[in-house]
């Protein structure tokens, strides 16, 4: 089932899309309401062109991301491959004023000019967990979505700071993953059931039609059942709590090219659905 | 004026304490829903005595909190005193499941045995602004509340890794800062009309009695005023956000002291109230 969140007669709704692309209406609010208990009947069936699509969760209680969690992308970023023997998942928080839909435009934030790409599987959680097992986990997620965990590999907030420093390097990269936009969600959920191996996906990202990004969640460190073991060995995870699940090679920071105003992102997570955004 | 989130008659509610301890009701739901707009007016008036106060905001749309924001805090920790001129605000999100209220118990996490106090003045936003420059920061404060960053300083998840490097040490210190029940706000909000001047208040933690933090928002790095507008380069600050400002010195990884089951953390900021949690 393909489960969204979308804006109609001004107001945010959520039900589920057809095979032949109608919006079911479930109920008022976001897809966190459907999760949490909310209804699951038809109240009522619109035309998708008479809706317009949102992230499908815009303020989740939280939303977790991996960083490095793909030896390509961690070897192209200049370190060693990583032994997972010796190794706990790296997560990081992003704000929810970070989240934008399908189509929103991603504006070029004023503290940096080298704004990157990162295709990511996003997983959304369904029921509350702490503690779960990884052979339990999948049991705890409702469904999967497409993802973009844009980040700024550097930030200027113009005077001199010691870069080089690790502290200052470091709240500078956690900083570079929150700003307004950086966290593009969607077009929809699709439902686990419809998922049989969320480690079989293909991932997908281009830039101006260029392809940029071409991995698959086979290549993950840690599955998305290990993260999400993990994340509830350290919280509580809640319905409709969203974990990006970290990216494959293929980022811009590995040649030094970053998105300009104009650029368009497509990014393609298996059967999940096109994520597009343009940046200005 | 004081204002609360509660639960009366299994619901959560918000309203405003008058001076003789009662409760006038404003709404459904918690703060956030009065700071973005809500209503205002009494529907109904009962005893304190009558609702279970809950955290003012007990899922904001974001929590963010500085780190080494107070010379003396820094230099406890090992580091060398930081250069104002060349830093900028360190900040971190938490997510929303380590809210509690006042006298809420604190579980103490499988995965950590060094679990630590932090006294901090939290500061609630009011109204939604983005890039907003220090001399109109506090124009966006809705008010202020008592809060403790409560810090797990190491993580173990059961199998030997590299706690030397760096990167693994970050992240085991931002998961530190994220278990259930690491974030106690309370007892109430006070607007701030009635907070003069947010670096005059006086911090106070004890645990059983004892003082441990004794300091003074005088001593902060960066300002209410220079945290908000931080913060507002980065992501769009909205009304129900909560920012925590950094603890003075006296933490309990100085002298190796950390909390045990039964400890009773009690944080006083200025006339903010008196924010008291048992661990166990």
């Amino acid at each position: 089932m393909r489960l969204v969140t979308y804006r109609r007669a001004g107001e945010v709704r959520h039900g589920r899309l057809t095979d032949d692309d109608r919006v079911v209406e479930f109920g008022d609010g976001d897809l966190g309401v459907h999760l949490d208990g909310g209804p699951t009947e038809a109240r009522l069936e619109v035309a998708l062109a008479d809706v317009e699509l949102l992230a499908p969760l815009p303020r989740p209680g939280k939303l977790l991301a991996a960083a490095a969690n793909y030896q390509d992308h961690v070897t192209e970023s200049g370190a060693e491959p990583l032994d997972k023997a010796r190794l706990s998942p790296r997560l990081f928080l992003k704000p929810s004023t970070s989240i934008v839909g399908p189509d929103a435009t991603i504006p070029l934030p004023a503290v940096s000019s080298e704004v990157d790409w990162e295709a990511e599987l996003g997983v959304v959680i369904g029921r509350r967990v702490r503690d779960v097992a990884v052979e339990d986990a999948l049991d705890a997620v409702a469904g999967y979505l497409t993802s973009n965990d844009v980040s700024a590999r550097s930030v200027d907030y113009g005077f001199p700071r010691d870069t080089d420093d690790k502290m200052v390097w470091f709240f500078d990269w956690l900083a570079g993953k929150w700003l307004d936009g950086f966290a593009p969600l969607g077009p929809w959920l699709v439902t686990a059931d419809e998922v049989p191996d969320p480690q079989d996906l293909d991932i997908h990202l281009d830039v101006n039609g260029v392809t940029k990004q071409s991995g698959s969640t086979k290549d993950m460190i840690f599955s998305v059942a290990e993260l999400v073991a993990h994340a509830s060995r350290l919280m509580t995870l809640e319905p409709g709590d969203v974990i990006l699940t970290g990216t494959p090679s293929g980022v811009g920071a590995a040649t030094g090219e970053f998105l300009k105003a104009g650029d368009v992102m497509t990014v393609v997570v298996g059967q999940l659905g096109q994520l597009r955004n343009t940046v200005a």
